[in-house]
């Protein structure tokens, strides 16, 4: 029999720190709604704008720019839709290679196949959980060549288009040193900052750095609509462009309907985006009892042997938005018993994904060594994360 | 100086049947509250549930498979996710053809090319306005031969792998005739059903007919959910196989994120099922004043020369989701007034959709001899046509 003994004393640690007591269940992430939701929703009923029309969605456009310091915001149905259409305005073409990270949410890689391109599995790096550019550029100096300013994977043959860092749990990327690799290989990059909503690097919000960028609002995030997701650039016919792709590429006129090129139906309802402006104006209190929370969980688990609790990178601040504990190496045997003993005792945990390269549909994509990603598999707990649990 | 003489009639004519009275703007149609949306959606907000889980979701997918006399309805983000989904689940694959009408919304030909297909447009027949059985008979006769038991395009060499027949403004498309061309060729049928709840063929409700189907409930439909849309089945395992590709095809487990095909995000939001359930809940009675303001309609354009009322096919009834006018053959001069003087007076018309073989991005898409979708085209006026209008 295995000795439970840390399984215990995590589960001990979470109720201790959670609200509710006793033996509530306790989610990994829920929604807080404190604000003006009721109120925006409502009013979208009352004055019979729930859907692809009204004030709401332009208004969540407008406040989710300003909050992120970027110039624009395309609010779309999900934060796959928002991926998905970064790749295209990026240039991303079928067959094309995309570089992602091994370790994401199988999001970032479907997002990938539906512009008809092919995952590019990368590793990750220790502190930040996001790509390792050191590794990165050892990998890409080995495997491809330059040909008519375009970088070409020389064992497949594709172009590589667009490098995707995902910030997991909501910690940033090593953004500047990605993007340097992205400038010297002529790699668009998109961040994939679907976690991210709240995060800053280096004194600047995330979702800002690559040409196009993707967030989400799905239930489970910092925010929700629902489900929603939206598009982030500095650009202004980047931004459009997402406008006209994801509103099915209709061609402004007052009664035809033509189009111009195959589009899509990613529009945001008026009703979710009457739900995320009220969860806007929530944001800056949400975060501080993200932090609050995240800082109470590094304190106490500082004293519990083989287990880190996993902080901010530096010259970042995270949204805390999922609170991870990381197993030290060697200690790779008790994920399981944690999983199951907290999970148990009503307090959802849960591990990092199945790393990409190891789901059936991705076996045989393209990557470079993985073995960090394969270990952080192996040793990240996710733990209840909620705002309002502390 | 063009003679306005018919376009003047036809809006004095809108005018007076319409409510409100005056010069208020019409639109062509927008949803009506009038039931429990603001409880449901209230209730949401107040136990959390917005998103991806909860009751609503299910709620909605029971009532409406009921309603619909199907044994399953499976709710996604939109009509298009759905008709996409249907294509999939129909074994559409990449390189196939898939018969759709010419005189279609583009999303039916948006989701064809999701699946990697292929759009083949089909003409019209002029009182159902839907695929024309006949003429793609003899078309498929001519173009098409058998191998090991499938339909392919002797000219393009591409399998021919569905056949989506549309209804048209939620008039009832010639099924059992479809079904018979569909049956003689081993084409799978998937209905885009997107613009018929509440239309029957022949005693039975449409999206019942295919093997899997396609239901809208996007904002100008005759229900709404914001955006949303609905496959539907009388088989169980393809019912679960779509939910399982729209839900990221995630396998059950405690806490594993394992995924085994590229999935879908393609979720309706429990916020938005919640819209739907209270609209469900008042679809007889919406249905009821449609119906009335289309008899309305019908009555005093009868005595309009050189102008027809759609009505419903024989044997069928229909949603009248769209009203519609057809102007005689020699008419369509009268088009481009009608849309000006009608809109101008803030009483939105519109044309049918500009014909899919017309627009840039299915110009060589294969077709057969289009002409009666080409002349529909040119003589088709929707007009207002909310439920409350009378």
């Amino acid at each position: 029999m295995h000795n439970n003994e840390i399984a215990l004393q995590i589960a001990g640690v979470i109720r201790g720190v959670v609200r509710p007591s006793g033996d509530a269940f306790v989610p990994l992430h829920e929604p807080t709604f404190r604000g003006r939701e009721k109120d925006y929703v409502t009013e979208c009923i009352e004055t019979g704008w729930v859907s692809t029309a009204g004030q709401f969605v332009e208004r969540f456009e407008l406040e989710l720019a300003a909050y992120c310091g970027v110039r624009r915001a395309v609010a779309v149905c999900n934060g796959t839709a928002a991926l998905h259409t970064c790749f295209i305005i990026a240039g991303v073409q079928p067959g094309d290679e995309v570089i992602i990270p091994a370790l994401t949410f199988v999001a970032t890689a479907n997002a990938v196949s539906y512009a008809g391109a092919i995952p590019h599995f990368a590793d990750s790096e220790e502190t930040t959980l996001g790509i390792d550019p050191v590794k990165l550029t050892e990998h890409l100096e080995k495997i491809t060549e330059m040909r008519d300013g375009a970088c070409y994977n020389r064992e497949t043959g594709n172009r590589i288009a667009a490098i995707s860092p995902m910030h997991t749990f909501g910690h940033p990327s090593m953004l500047d040193e990605l993007l340097m690799v992205a400038n010297r290989f002529n790699i668009a990059l998109v961040e994939d900052a679907a976690e991210a909503l709240g995060s800053d690097y280096k004194g600047r919000h995330c979702g800002g750095f690559g040409k196009i960028n993707a967030v989400s609002f799905n239930g489970n995030k910092v925010i929700t609509t629902g489900g929603g997701g939206a598009l982030l650039t500095n650009d202004d016919a980047l931004a459009d462009r997402a406008k006209h792709i994801t509103t099915t590429a209709k061609l402004p006129h007052r009664w035809y309907y033509d189009h111009d090129v195959v589009g899509y139906n990613y529009r945001m309802p008026n009703l979710n985006a009457a739900l995320g402006v009220a969860q806007l104006e929530q944001l800056p209190g949400l975060l501080e009892g993200k932090r609050a929370l995240a800082m109470r969980y590094a304190q106490i688990f500082a004293d519990i042997p083989n287990v880190n609790f996993i902080t901010e990178p530096e010259h970042c601040k995270s949204n805390y938005w999922l609170n991870a504990l990381l197993l030290d190496r060697g200690s790779e045997k008790e994920l399981e018993p944690i999983l199951k003993v907290t999970n148990d005792a009503g307090l959802m945990t849960r591990p990092a994904w199945r790393p990409m390269h190891q789901l059936p549909m991705f076996t045989d994509a393209p990557r470079m060594n993985l073995s960090v990603a394969e270990s952080l598999a192996q040793r990240l707990i996710n733990i209840p994360s909620s705002a309002g649990l502390l």
